[in-house]
């Protein structure tokens, strides 16, 4: 018996269920974009049509949002079978419900020729096989630049969601969470109904054997070392969310154990303070564990899921979500959990405006053109 | 009579008691930054101890208002005198009132260490006597990307208050209102006691001379020609708040004539939408005219001045304020009177807010150090 249409409560329902008790007026949404070189290693992610194209992913991401087209390419990102970018997801959520958002770029390859926060310290990530994952000292900066949001912009607001557009993102949060001593082997999800576990460890494993002192309790360590810039600006949002009273959802799936992980190193105390906020697909995911990880990691921190479903809809694109591709990204689930917490909009007319932003886009009709 | 404590109804009394009369409670603070190499002209603007210094301005004022220290260099900005910035005033009213804020990088020569809004076209401005202000066409689109925070972040709010910092602002302003057809010569202010109008008119016939086909009714061509980043942007961000139906307290001196002008001849319609939101010391500074300049432009637009007084500031780098230098910026007056309107503090505890701000200063007290 769930109490909020729409709202699956997959781990800790209670603590689900207190969340969305709370009474938000004043929310904002937030994209965390960059990259990770790591996601170039082919078969790794399916988070763009080639493993190049995986490098202008988030900047594309985050351009759709804002203008419902991309700016500084042609067409949206889509994975090798031309299933579509889940920012469609995402921006049909954001319209439908007036929420304000804006995209944070910690280390986007391409610039995204839209206004966004930018982080002085931004960098693309390395690929955490090969090298480095971050210069050393990067991570530290990236934190404690994105806890500044909190003494400014985050004042408006009493609840944030975070999202992030990070494609090989589920390797580097592997990387993350392994070197932190969370044996998260085989728990990460991926955008493909085949997840690479296979390939993600073998790349985690060669990143190991590559840095010194692994693991860590040292969350900046580990994170220069097999991470990149996303994640670890993610938990800088939260700390400085955290620091204003706000609420927080983390708005992603598996990879937001690594966010909770570096969290949790730097001895947060998150219970009544935050959920994940993720999808159904990943919820259902047969190759990954979501629940088994937030276990491990922290078990106070609750997990909803927002009841996506698209098997009636219209579109084959869409229609693809339900055999396991794509699954979350870009916030998609956690938005949704934000516009149900606010009460602006509801299950059905939420999956509505996905079908309607979807049609606009394949016809054509984006609102530029 | 004024209706409320600390408001001065400098011009459109009636325009300012019914903008006061609002009950706006989601706020936010907008500070548009960037330099134009007009201000390294010997003697032209005291934002800076050196003419060379004034380019590093606008970068540090904004890294005081988040840290309350400066980042890139050592010290704040001070004028050849050791006056400090208005940055002091600011950041002890959005400290005082918690309110929500964020700079705004639209061509900033040193980029600041804080997380900032950036837009993809900012660009410093040139010396408007002997070069083009802007490569042709980018007024057009830092416009555009300014308004593009309407249909993102300004959702989160019903009231904003947009603030600048630009050395050499005041020269740039002119430029635009004379190239707009505003005869607003020996009009600007200055932030010194000493006006140097007689060098910033020479400056813009200089310019205007460059150019052709001025004056124009185009915005653009007038800002790519003799403008700078900032003031077009400021236009930008007001007509991504208009389409929000967002009030607006244009935050600044007689450059906001320069803001207005651009608004006018893009048709915006500002009755009852917008105030210019300033300090006492511009209303009484005999060497300008900022009522004046609006009648020119838009006589249905009130002023508000913030009765500043640092008469009795047991402080002397403030007392300087009393006589003629510095007078405005980053938004000084508009954010006073954005807390004013809130009703989150009071004129007296603005003014013991400033007097606490700069004894931490200039006792090395800041919160960082």
């Amino acid at each position: 018996m769930v109490e909020v249409e729409g709202v699956i409560e997959a781990y800790n329902p209670e603590g689900v269920r207190k969340f969305f008790r709370l009474r938000p007026s004043k929310p904002l949404a937030l994209y965390v974009i960059g990259s990770t070189k790591t996601s170039t290693i082919p078969k790794i992610s399916v988070a763009g049509a080639t493993p190049q194209a995986t490098m202008f992913t988030p900047a594309l991401d985050v351009e759709y949002l804002v203008y419902g087209r991309t700016v500084s390419m042609k067409g949206i990102p889509v994975t090798p079978e031309g299933i579509p970018t889940p920012a469609v997801l995402t921006r049909a959520v954001l319209n439908t419900s007036n929420l304000p958002f804006f995209a944070v770029d910690s280390g986007s390859y391409l610039e995204p020729k839209i206004p966004k926060i930018t982080l002085p310290s931004k960098t693309v990530g390395g690929r955490i096989d090969i090298e480095e994952a971050l210069p050393e000292g990067t991570s530290e900066r990236l934190f404690n630049e994105a806890k500044a949001i909190g003494r400014t912009l985050l004042r408006c607001c009493d609840v944030v969601a975070i999202g992030e557009s990070i494609p090989g993102g589920t390797t580097t949060a592997l990387g993350i969470m392994v070197s932190l001593g969370y044996r998260a082997w085989d728990l990460v999800s991926s955008a493909g109904p085949q997840n690479p576990l296979d390939l993600k460890r073998r790349v985690v494993t060669k990143g190991l054997e590559r840095c010194k002192d692994l693991p860590t309790k040292d969350p900046f360590k580990a994170n220069d070392c097999l991470g990149d810039p996303v994640h670890i600006t993610m938990a800088g949002i939260v700390a400085g969310a955290l620091e204003n009273d706000l609420k927080v959802i983390l708005a992603g799936g598996t990879q937001m154990g690594a966010v909770l992980a570096i969290l949790k190193r730097l001895n947060f105390e998150l219970k009544d303070k935050l959920i994940i906020g993720t999808t159904r697909w990943i919820i259902e995911d047969p190759t990954s564990d979501i629940v088994r990880i937030v276990k491990m990691i922290d078990k106070e921190v609750p997990i909803a899921a927002f009841d996506y479903n698209f098997s009636d809809s219209p579109y084959e694109g869409l229609r693809y979500y339900e055999k396991g591709f794509v699954k979350e990204g870009v916030g998609a689930g956690g938005t949704a959990l934000l516009a149900l917490l606010l009460g602006r909009t509801s299950r059905n007319d939420i999956i509505k405006a996905v079908y309607n932003e979807y049609g606009n886009l394949i016809r054509g009709e984006g609102p530029e053109g």
